[in-house]
């Protein structure tokens, strides 16, 4: 790799009460995680945030300000406590209407005479945005700008980023390699993982202990954009890693 | 209740490239959300952030100014990206220092002749600190001001939220009641629903969609710090859900 990696960013804005009272444990944030590493985004921030207007307006400005992309997930189906897309006017300054578009996709999953006003309130979509389609409800997200706004349910989040993935402008892949330390503590490894990280800045260098049946267990995970010098490190720190298991013996 | 209920604040700050990356799924924002609400406090914010000093200060600088309590994950373990605890005497502006207690704690699971270097930082606590305990690896959090800071596994939090509990000032509990609404579409009881929760301004009222086996699944929660409002807004949504279900057969 000669030339320096494109590192494109993102966000994700999980908007809901139901998470911050922990009646629901949320599965989106993992799912977005990987969707960014698997194509190209550096995922550089979460919130979550409660079903209030002010809240939500205050994050988005904040996050959509400073990365290149914030996937929000909740608060875009027909009753009152969804919130998302009249937050989302507000933080843009722009005008929530019925989008037309977003009435003839509800059609496809819902008759004519039991279109009621709730329903509608899934095709109110601030003005200047584009539909983010799924095929589980047929009920838009929608993408404005560098924001885009998805539902709650993780089958339909699944839905609308595979929808989006075509059309984001992605970064250089991260590549990762784990090492399997095991039971070897990590104050054994430390100064030496230290001295790795130190002399390869561009490298992400962590080391993660677990507690597996009542014991813990290590991993180190390097990260990289250039998989030579991730390579390089791997190489080094299993070195140490075989001399330590060796000196316990 | 007669007097207005004492509302408590909390947030979470999750520590950790390796959340970001989608390599580990977060199980630590549940776990706080539950132990809040199960204690008496209102969880109004959550925020993921990676293992850089300046994300970090600004986020907990942003947090503890604006909740009563900012409960942390992750990052005080012994190796070069465990930047917490220096991370919060940066944005305290407090000295780090090597606080005797902690190794004290320390040589409680470590031999004097093990404690090297790596190990000794994490007895690094910010001055003025409270130690917080864990019985599953010793190595100890601390309180400072208002914030909170655990470490990542899992069950050590889970320990330390234990150990904290007692010393936390609470608020009311929440009481939240579920009806179980089926099959029956949001979109046929949005008007109602939002009638009720129009009523009753004191009150959080949601409706959650999930899938189940393909098919959509919804609920009602009603929470709120006064048990006679929730069981009245839950009685009056019983009766139209019920007169629904009736209109569909």
């Amino acid at each position: 790799m000669t030339q320096a990696a494109t590192i494109v960013t993102a966000a994700a804005l999980v908007i809901g009460d139901e998470i911050l009272s922990g009646r629901t444990k949320d599965k989106n944030i993992g799912a977005i995680a990987d969707f960014c590493t698997n194509i190209g985004l550096d995922l550089r921030e979460v919130r979550i945030v409660p079903d209030v207007t002010d809240d939500i307006v205050a994050a988005v400005n904040a996050l959509r300000a400073r990365y290149d992309y914030v996937f929000t997930t909740g608060g875009i189906g027909p009753t009152h406590d969804d919130i998302t897309a009249d937050a989302m006017g507000a933080a843009f300054g722009v005008e929530v209407y019925e989008d037309p578009r977003a009435i003839e996709l509800l059609l496809q999953f819902i008759k004519p005479e039991n279109l009621n006003e709730a329903r509608r309130r899934m095709a109110r979509i601030p003005r200047g945005a584009d539909l983010v389609l799924n095929k589980v409800s047929k009920a838009p997200g929608f993408w404005i700008e560098n924001v885009i706004v998805m539902a709650g349910v993780p089958s339909v989040v699944q839905a609308m980023l595979e929808d989006v993935a075509p059309r984001l402008s992605t970064g250089a892949l991260t590549i990762a390699e784990t090492i399997e330390v095991g039971n070897l503590p990590e104050g054994t490894y430390a100064a030496e993982l230290a001295a790795v990280a130190m002399s390869n800045p561009g490298l992400s260098i962590g080391s993660y202990p677990s507690v597996v049946d009542g014991k813990f267990h290590n991993q180190i995970v390097v990260r990289g954009k250039d998989g030579a010098l991730v390579a390089k490190a791997v190489a080094a720190i299993g070195a140490f890693v075989s001399r330590l298991h060796a000196e316990r013996v």
